[in-house]
């Protein structure tokens, strides 16, 4: 336990509390604000208008109430005006966004990553969407920083790709190389895409107000991002959540990490499409192309699915043992397994896991869907707001 | 985020962090307090005084130091008068120990527990363990609470024992049948044994400082004290770290939980004596026996040994790559094992866990030792205390 903070801390605490009540729950009234915060009117008013003079909230009046006496005023996040990059680097695909205060997507770039595309030669492609999106920012608007997902191992302290097995990528220093190629004098946050799925799901998707929650993110390979007592669950160097290189079976297949018999070479892209008999096959089409054909009555696709529904339930109550989460989500090629086989997943589970663990665990599948990784990246730079905003620009 | 603290909350904290410190380190000069603190010099004094006016602690002169100038004062937590009762309920012991502020043990009583003893015949044990404790207790000595650790899945809300697959425990109220026996009036807590001996490691023994740590503690079954990001990992009702059950065998051997297959089917008391040809001998003397005559040569007990080392690194490099710790923590049955097998466990980690995962990770005996429950529980307690010292007695 710490020792109490000074008076600078706990004015920088009601204002970083104040503007994440907007950035989360969009227009809010100072009479709300007043009664959800805990604090009296006259420290709402001089919080909103420190706020509003650095340009991160406006004050207006609010829609006609009907009622009777002068209506409090609505408090506005100045979500056109200050926003982050966002940028989301997937096996098979490059994503650049421009996102507003409140988390909407202003703007967006996609463009397809060949597999074996190194960070150098990553970051003048995103560089390039970026300066396309810069084009029509108006300009009295506010970069508060860039966030970037990445499918990979990520190190806490400096966002160095230590790994991505499904990536091909090995001490790979995105951030700086992004940094370079904007020019742009922001901070560059670098997560790993499960951990920032997870973190946008919990501040604004279908996790929030959930404290404990497992976010499994399938993209070739599988990870996880977890929530445990509402925080953010990093490990040591920021490489917790590596759930897709937990073994399940000894001397198993061999896995992209080096190691054998990992979770993902049963329930990741390689082992589905082997499984239904299309090792050739890949990219997230050639999954879909499994799922469908098991729909359709395909037997072996059938078979395929079933058992990687089999094992993903396999790996899920073993999870929820060690965690005993109350929501599970299922993102990425997740999503669309959980939806093939959630019988099979279900089914396991309740003979695998612990009763007393599983009792309260909702399964689910993400309210902000493919977006996530990107509102995730945006939320990491608007984080660093959030816990100073006077310190704007 | 929630907004600042109010001046109250403020001091409530400033007198939690200054008796956490006297508790954690034992007594501190008022000058190393306002350097380690960063309070100012007359906060310091208000506080102590404030803290030494309820008996928590006491002032005096230092040791003499041969120094010039006015020495500063030391300030000293009232280990003798300020005290917990601690209790821990094992699978073949129960333990009671009356643990003073500073966490030492002032006073214990150990007591055989025949397997099958439920909660109700368990307290009046316990309840008269205490009883004799008390006749030496100072008649101005204060109680500031109880704390149980309970081999099995511990409701946080309410303490209710929910599963002890090793104890046989089915819903059993062990927090309340202890307040109802002893008839003090003071709270009693209730936390698995894994997690209160991890609580203790992490506040005074081997992982003080650390921030990650994975503490496995072996009694006949297998569970684990999680602390991420310098927190208790407890999960939605408080069961998580339930490790011994991740499933490490499809369709293995039935565990004492219902399933099958569980890690602790392999590296737990039964599937070491099985593996030994011992299955009809029980309990610690059993085990260390097989240890005593691998290490004597026994082929069968080296084999057994050797399995059970294999498949406690197997697990722990699964459990290293979902949570990054810096240190896993081998306790009760586990220290014994991983003492005979270390070999084993760092090669099985070494070649199944993922090199950035690892690559921090200390591997270490408890400090605390067997105590480690005990401390832990009455730590439980202390936390009562530390979050609003003046509310004593």
């Amino acid at each position: 336990m710490r020792p109490g903070p000074s008076q600078d801390d706990v004015r920088r605490q009601n204002l970083g509390a104040l503007l994440r009540h907007v950035h989360v729950h969009g227009p809010t009234t100072r009479a709300e604000l007043t009664t959800t915060l805990g604090l009296n009117r006259s420290t709402i008013g001089a919080l909103t208008a420190d706020l509003s003079a650095v340009g991160l909230v406006s004050e207006g009046a609010p829609k006609e109430t009907g009622r009777a006496g002068r209506p409090s005023l609505v408090v506005r996040p100045e979500s056109a005006r200050v926003y982050a990059y966002a940028y989301s680097v997937e096996v098979d695909r490059l994503r650049a966004a421009r996102i507003g205060l409140g988390g909407a997507v202003l703007d967006r770039r996609d463009l397809d990553r060949p597999r074996g595309l190194l960070a150098a030669e990553a970051a003048p492609l995103l560089a390039g969407a970026v300066k396309q999106m810069q084009q029509i920012v108006p300009s009295d608007a506010i970069c508060v920083g860039a966030g970037v997902a990445v499918c990979g191992m990520v190190r806490r302290d400096d966002g160095l790709v230590r790994l991505g097995p499904t990536t091909g990528w090995v001490d790979e220093p995105i951030g700086a190389a992004l940094g370079a190629e904007l020019g742009i004098d922001v901070p560059v946050t670098v997560g790993n895409v499960a951990d920032v799925a997870a973190f946008a799901e919990h501040a604004r998707g279908v996790a929030a107000g959930c404290d404990n929650v497992l976010y499994l993110y399938g993209d070739v390979g599988v990870g996880a991002g977890i929530i445990a007592g509402g925080r953010r669950l990093t490990g040591h160097g920021g490489y917790g959540g590596e759930v897709g290189h937990m073994k399940v079976v000894l001397d198993g297949r061999p896995c992209e990490c080096g190691s054998r018999g990992c979770w993902e070479t049963e329930i990741g892209e390689h082992g589905l499409l082997r499984a239904a008999g299309r090792s050739g096959a890949r990219g997230r089409g050639a999954l879909l192309a499994v799922f469908d054909a098991a729909d359709r009555g395909d037997a072996r696709a059938q078979t395929a699915v079933r058992q990687a529904g089999d094992w993903l339930g396999f790996g899920v109550a073993n999870l929820v043992n060690v965690f005993n989460p109350e929501m599970v989500i299922f993102g990425g090629t997740m999503r669309d397994l959980y939806l093939a086989a959630a019988a099979q997943i279900r089914s396991r589970l309740n003979s695998n896991a612990l009763s007393a663990c599983l009792e309260h665990v909702r399964l689910r599948t993400p309210k902000l869907g493919e977006d996530a990784p990107l509102i995730g990246a945006a939320e990491l730079a608007f984080e660093r707001l959030l816990a100073d905003p006077l310190d704007v620009g």
